[in-house]
């Protein structure tokens, strides 16, 4: 059997990105933001498979979303398998799984990868990471007021100042009282609608106030007037002011409230805000980017008391957020937010010779159980190639095995940044190191 | 519309693994151990998407392999893609696609989630995750004795003695040379034979005799008389004693020798040691538990240096080997040594009274950025039933606050584990739980 002679391409699959030790370098450094955020709130880290039964997005979304948007095959056992496009629906069949044994309220987050079937294009990826933070069992807005103040909190560690992003509400039980109550729309219109505000900020504003008559006809001057209120106070004073009004205006107020008192001021409401799925059921949240020149949605989330009943008929209340790798990652590097890259290697052993190894291989045997990360030159290079090949890592020391240095026991230890030189023993390296 | 009661099922997808946190824990844990041995090494991250061109795994695979072993579907960009089933190839092509710009020796890790379609069966699920160690642009021994040395390492740190697992070394030099040369076979019948002898220890002795004869007709004896060699030398003696035997045999010496002098002395030859994969071009090993009750393959790998030729036929040395999450977690189950389940949350705040939450979020706040993570209570639970919440959830630490402990600004701070309690203030609190 000859083997054919082929030429296979390296590049990656389209729409997927490889990490280099460089990218890994800032993914991890922003999962690590996340992580530790998250854990100072309180929540656990949780995770499941990419691959979920297809009929878990069925539930709670159309047909034609399954098969158009995501990666849904059928395997050989005729399972239909989707590759997750969003990690709600997963925790919320682990959540419903164990129900009675977990402890609630429940503080769980992930930091999953999530697949849509669409053209690539800039910030839109078929497969990106998205941290998710969800907090169960909770009905009241202290629920809302943590969760926000989680995502608050991600975006100060980040780097960026309260005048550099806001945090918008809205509640969708107020949207849902304007349309079915006050406009008394059916489901299919209601919806239309929502899909209609979630466009607004790409449409001009005869398109949108067009399409808003061509869907509510003699309402929609009045629907328009609440929708194009100036702030809080002015969308209220256009609704009724009976019980069922007042109290989720209250809502709203004790939310920003709450939140002011944590010393959380950027939040405005919003009657525009709609956020993508169907399954929120009282308040949600963006997080915008006031970049004057490129504003944006950054990440948000809602309450979402409903979905867990997909699963066996019993509620459980719900409010969290997913907020994914790509924008967080264009956002840092648009406010200049990015850590220089440094590989976790602090020390280049240096041979003068091949005999010299050995005795590297033992010294750094010595150094790492004390928490140095030590690499040995393995190659036949000069000296000095191997120090530049040291620098090209930026790996941040140098020292040089040779006879001298073996003979006394000394080296000369060298910072490659600050061209800083201390004569090291085994004993005095590692302190040297990790102490500078 | 009116909307189906569905009532989906909360089973996660066959073969795949859902992480609560409790599992969670103990993933990060063995990760975590990964990481820090392989950096302590000087090896930096990686990643890429699980998935791959379908392409990437015919070149080094049959046909068969591909559609009946993997997940392999059509997108609707009619490309074949393939749920990467070992992370080899994806790391080759990566290094190859960036060749000049690298600096080499790279020495690179990963721990890749990887698929593989077949029954699910102890130890052998659908979707594992798996520890990818790389040294790649070292020819010599050097590279085998680094990443030996760090495989030894990682089983050292997960908890195990020296004696509870062996380091067995093969060549597929020697192999190949008694196979091809010795033996005379062409290459189907010699990769017949690498298969027999990879399932050598699943048959009993009469049965793999009689295959091997079956395969080797009158040649079979004197292998078989090779193959039952009791140990390295008595295997050599068998061997002519020409330069390029010597060569070969010198070389499994080399890396004994020095792998000995970094008093890693648990090592063996094994001249039955094959390794699964057929890109495997030198020195091969195993991790091998040495349990009495469940003597099996922990993990293992190997030099490919010709691998990276299918890129654009230039070779690049490499050695390497994955470790599995499954098998590792396995073992520190049979030998006790799984860490005891603690969330990261140190702070439990619980409160008397609805109106407390305000100020336990405050106080939280204050708590956060010093490193105390902590949860507040949410809830309307009486304070029992919290403090029961916060033993469940194993948190260690808990604070109540009620009238009296606002007023006078101080806490009684309750380890749940000891009993213990401390006086503790905003200031104080702390360093008392982190210095603890």
């Amino acid at each position: 059997m000859e083997k054919k002679v082929i030429k296979l391409s390296t590049e990656a699959y389209k729409g997927v990105r490889d990490f280099y030790p460089e990218d890994m370098f800032i993914q991890n450094y922003i999962f690590n933001i996340f992580k530790k955020v998250c854990e100072s709130y309180g929540y656990n880290e949780y995770n499941a498979s990419v691959l979920e039964p297809a009929d878990l997005y069925r539930a709670k979304s159309s047909e034609e979303i399954v098969t158009e948007q995501t990666y849904t095959f059928t395997d050989r056992g005729d399972r239909e398998v989707t590759l997750r496009p969003e990690m709600t629906p997963t925790v919320a069949r682990m959540v419903s799984a164990r129900k009675q044994e977990l402890s609630f309220p429940l503080r769980w987050y992930s930091i999953p990868n999530l697949f849509r079937y669409e053209k690539p294009q800039k910030g839109r990826l078929r497969e990106h990471w998205q941290l998710n933070v969800d907090l169960f069992g909770v009905t009241d807005t202290s629920a809302e007021v943590e969760v926000v103040s989680l995502a608050y909190t991600i975006m100060k560690e980040i780097g960026l100042k309260d005048t550099d992003f806001q945090i918008r509400l809205n509640s969708r039980k107020i949207m849902n009282y304007i349309l079915s109550d006050l406009m008394s729309l059916d489901e299919v219109t209601a919806q239309k609608i929502c899909r209609l505000i979630d466009k607004k900020q790409k449409m001009s504003t005869e398109d949108f106030d067009l399409a808003v008559k061509e869907l509510l006809t003699e309402k929609s001057a009045e629907f328009l007037t609440l929708l194009n209120s100036q702030n809080f106070e002015e969308f209220v004073s256009k609704l009724p002011k009976g019980q069922e009004v007042v109290e989720k205006v209250d809502e709203i107020r004790e939310v920003v409230a709450k939140l002011e008192k944590l010393g959380i001021t950027n939040v405005i409401f919003d009657q525009t805000l709609m956020r993508g799925f169907d399954y929120y059921t009282g308040i949600v949240f963006e997080v915008f980017d006031n970049n004057p020149e490129n504003r944006r949605s950054v990440f948000g989330g809602g309450r979402y008391d409903d979905l867990l009943a997909i699963f066996d008929g019993q509620k459980v209340p719900a409010f969290g957020f997913g907020a994914g790798d790509v924008i967080i990652r264009d956002i840092m590097e648009t406010y200049k937010l990015l850590p220089e890259y440094r590989p976790k290697t602090d020390l280049y052993i240096c041979t003068l010779a091949k005999e010299y190894q050995e005795y590297g291989n033992e010294l750094a045997q010595k150094l790492r159980p004390v928490g140095v990360k030590v690499a040995v030159n393995l190659t036949d290079k000069k000296v000095g190639d191997q120090i530049k090949s040291a620098d090209k890592q930026k790996i941040p020391y140098i020292i040089c095995l040779g006879e001298d240095e073996l003979k006394k026991g000394e080296f000369k230890l060298k910072n490659l940044k600050t061209g800083e030189e201390k004569v090291a023993t085994e004993d005095t390296m590692a302190s040297l190191i990790l102490n500078s």
